[in-house]
């Protein structure tokens, strides 16, 4: 449960992030990272963290999502909406069996949750491996930020005591982060303007799509050095 | 769900019973009865409602558990605290299965919460067929009231609908076939030996890595039109 952080995106309320850090320590989680937070440090915060000041004061504050999950191996995403762009879709207590696989083969993991009125955006999401849709009501499907952290956690905690299956050691190399993916989008990016296969003036209409076909694949670290060796193959042909 | 309703006893913060309706609402809930709250109806319960006003203003509000749950015919009770005389004690998740029983059978039921600070009374717990007790970190156990009937409310709901993975509803474009996978793989095969990245002679130390890459991904038509687009760029430039 270490390896697991919970990372909250410009959250408006700072209450909801006291409440969430609650959330967390009822659940046995510890890390919490904030996102261009509105108000934080904040006496609502402390008041509704109700003695789980200590994740407060622990929080890591960053600038932008990139930042909060650079070193992570699994990345998940929380919302309501459903999109057009859509990303794997799972409920909360299958995303509690997918993390508690991926912590036993020591992965960095984070749990994405967006802002309280409009959720995470197409960006956030597309940043994430898999969407976290929590079944509910569909005529009333909007979760208080911090109800939605405790579900979440809360199947972590079941899923952690519920010790039924063994896990399968796979022989799977390390996946790459999303700091070595961004890397890969980069040199990839350049490389299909110089092949004049992108116009470097409109990239977003087809690199959100390539992401997302790499991001759905969770690349192992072998794959991408195979993947940035073919660019480095081509770029030098150009030479 | 509808032969459901949740009790509260004497509230102390009416916040934590707006936030509760909330819950309720979210998972398809809608009996709300409150003991002896100490505040209500207030301005804080409705915006903590959050458009569950309804809620709030059909609650029944009566001054004994004994009233709120005269009816019913299966009550469990919620509790962090173990008591000397014991109730026989569940978790959420073994509740929900209980009480989607017991809901079939047309029984009445209440799932009762106690006051913020010191949960539920030796003599409210012994009105109780069970005790309910969330799983959670035995260091720090005291869930928020709200979050508490967050976490009971979405066990409920999880019961009531199929388990597994909700299914997504925007249609995802069309996989592409073995038939136009293989198309691909020739097609990059030849493109890797043009620009000398591959050996021609030892084609099978990549091959088979890249194929794995791409099975998991499992592509789509226009993905798949896009990775055949680059191809044909890169070949278009040696030209």
């Amino acid at each position: 449960m270490m390896s697991i952080r919970i990372v909250l995106c410009q959250t408006s309320h700072s209450g909801n992030i006291g409440a969430s850090a609650r959330a967390m320590k009822n659940m046995g989680l510890e890390q919490l990272v904030l996102v261009s937070p509105k108000d934080f440090p904040s006496a609502h915060a402390s008041a509704r963290a109700s003695g789980a000041d200590d994740l407060l004061a622990h929080a890591s504050v960053v600038a932008t999502l990139e930042e909060a999950i650079a070193p992570c191996q699994l990345v998940l995403g929380t919302s309501a909406r459903t999109r057009t762009l859509p990303q794997p879709l799972i409920n909360a207590r299958d995303a509690a069996k997918i993390v508690k696989e991926a912590s036993a083969k020591q992965q960095e993991v984070a749990i994405v949750f967006g802002h309280e009125r409009n959720g995470l955006s197409n960006h956030e999401l597309s940043l994430c491996h898999k969407h976290i849709q929590i079944p509910c009501n569909p005529d009333f499907s909007s979760l208080n930020l911090a109800a939605a952290v405790q579900v979440v956690t809360y199947e972590l905690k079941m899923a952690t005591i519920n010790q039924g299956m063994p896990h399968t050691e796979e022989p799977y190399d390390a996946l790459a982060s999303h700091q070595d993916m961004e890397g890969f989008y980069t040199h990839l990016q350049q490389t299909l303007e110089a092949i004049e296969f992108l116009d470097p003036k409109f990239p977003k209409k087809i690199m959100p799509k390539i992401r997302r076909l790499f991001t759905r694949a969770e690349a192992e670290v072998t794959e991408l050095n195979i993947l940035r060796g073919i660019l480095t193959a081509i770029n030098r042909k150009f030479k």
